[in-house]
């Protein structure tokens, strides 16, 4: 296991960790629904896009499919769910609105406190399965202080498979030993520390509504265990 | 040219433009020198090493070298440079601190003032030949509230082949036109212009020291022309 006292820079998983996507897109879509005068159970809408999430990235992670970005993934699903749902009428300006809706969730709330503290100890940043843009746009518009992006795009392979780790610590001049990944997933976490990296997992209980079954605890033997953001800046003594 | 209304990230060349890097690095190779009493013309050696720069870049721009970043690159030059002025008995250590003098490069004075208003309408970042272990590590330094980290490394290609400005528009999800770069050199802005960028030429005409001769004024049809970032605000309407 790493020492803690060789870590210079954290990376957050971003959906569930850092910005509670459910909230953000239910609300987004509820609001287009009624802007446009469409019912549909938005709940369910949203549960179903992100069900979608890694089956898409599958085909990438795999080979049958060459490098693409979320937010191509995002709209394919997007347009299959429409029509599951049967929604129609939407022109491609619409899609293209709504598919940015991940551009846009709103973090939860130990985030921005949390995060101003370990930004002066530490870089910090993304190293989500989100593109570049999505992930620059989503820092604008939640203030997220990140030192830099980082993410699948900039290793060019989607978590958890091991360069998404290994090629993003390199972009930083570190040893994967001296980056912590911070994320709500243990699967994540065990990609992370097989490849090297440090680990921190906080608690997200409500990421997928209040039934969640997942996820609940850290099940691995990770480096910090912590119950939001800010009691990971007190645990790492920021 | 590109419609400036259209233009929503702005992309810096850092070297010149934003950082003072020949003041910053005097000094520093200045405060070695003072700390382990070697005595040097230390004005003349951060000129030599500068002289350097390109010629290590073009052999990885020709394919004569594969992908390389900028820090092995200053390295590399800093040993011969150390042997050409008889400089020795440094350690690794001491030659990796060294290397890492371009991390921590103190901005012109308008920059900081200039950024933050900038930050409020467009998408801003380092486009610069630095890797972005360096350009992370210098913006927490100079306190540079970039919202991603873009350069030839996140391009594999070093400024001015057409990649380097083309991979970086498409991470951020725009069309060249969308983004404008920002540079005090006209060869710079004339790569990206062909690359179908805007262009904006902020002047600093004390570079390369008190007796520059290139630069001193646009040479080119730039979009806009600024004598600093704050101008550069004040000509953006920011």
């Amino acid at each position: 296991m790493p020492a803690l006292s060789s870590v210079q820079a954290l990376v957050f998983d971003v959906f569930g960790t850092v910005v509670d996507w459910r909230s953000s897109i239910i609300r987004d879509l509820t609001a287009f629904g009624a802007q446009r005068g469409i019912t549909a159970d938005w709940n369910r809408f949203t549960d179903d896009w992100r069900a979608l999430y890694q089956p898409a990235m599958d085909e990438v992670r795999s080979g049958r499919r060459p490098w693409t970005i979320l937010d191509v993934l995002h709209r394919e699903s997007l347009v299959v769910l429409l029509e599951r749902h049967r929604i129609d009428g939407l022109s491609d300006a619409d899609i293209d609105r709504l598919t940015r809706a991940w551009h846009r969730l709103d973090p939860w709330p130990d985030v921005l406190p949390g995060l101003a503290r370990l930004k002066h100890r530490y870089i910090i940043g993304p190293m989500s399965n989100g593109n570049v843009g999505l992930l620059t746009r989503m820092a604008k518009h939640a203030k997220l202080p990140w030192d830099v992006i980082l993410g699948a795009e900039t290793a060019r392979a989607y978590k958890p498979l091991p360069e998404s780790y290994l090629r993003n610590a390199a972009l930083l001049n570190l040893e994967p030993a001296q980056v912590m990944l911070v994320a709500a997933h243990n699967s994540d976490l065990k990609a992370a520390q097989a490849a090297g990296f440090a680990t921190g997992f906080v608690a997200r209980p409500t990421e997928h509504g209040p039934g969640q079954t997942k996820d609940l605890a850290a099940t691995g033997n990770w480096d910090v265990v912590a119950t939001d953001f800010t009691n990971l800046a007190d645990k790492l003594g920021c």
